[in-house]
């Protein structure tokens, strides 16, 4: 699916990293919080509070989790996974649509 | 209101200008079409289709609409409006977080 329907969403953006990541948020019919957003062409570390899974709607990027070695290619139509209380670093060359999906 | 409510989302954000310009468009359960988004600090020149009323719903900006010489401030709470087939200058010092309307 290319959209959410029927959800509820935040006018105001959500900006990080001077603007090289800005997402909205959306609270779906029965509460739960998401977000979408994009990350520019850059290299950032994100930490997270909650368990996040990071879904690819376009565009590519190549991450790293906290504590392994390994970049790994994450693309649109797949997800990664990242434990609570961690945190990610994440490369993009080209602009890379998400959704995050939280808990 | 800080959200609308029962909207479809589209998930892949629209980038302008490298990303200086991020936004997510959404529809209105009667099908109107609208985009939420944010521009970061720049000066920036959008060109129009159709009329838009952009609604400032953070931050602020100076604009000045094609032909005139005026700049004018705008800020969250107040709106402009462009004619179609048209353009405007639009330069933020902060983000300014934007609703824009169409047609």
């Amino acid at each position: 699916m290319s959209q959410f329907d029927n959800v509820s969403v935040v006018k105001r953006a959500n900006v990080y990293f001077e603007g090289r990541c800005v997402s909205h948020t959306l609270f779906l019919a029965d509460g739960t919080r998401k977000t979408i957003g994009v990350i520019l062409p850059s290299t950032l570390t994100f930490t997270t509070g909650v368990p996040e899974v990071m879904e690819g709607v376009g565009g590519s990027c190549r991450v790293r989790l906290q504590g392994e070695s390994l970049w790994r290619e994450h693309a649109a139509g797949d997800s990664f996974a990242v434990p609570g209380d961690s945190s990610f670093e994440i490369a993009c060359d080209e602009p890379y649509h998400y959704v995050c999906h939280f808990g």
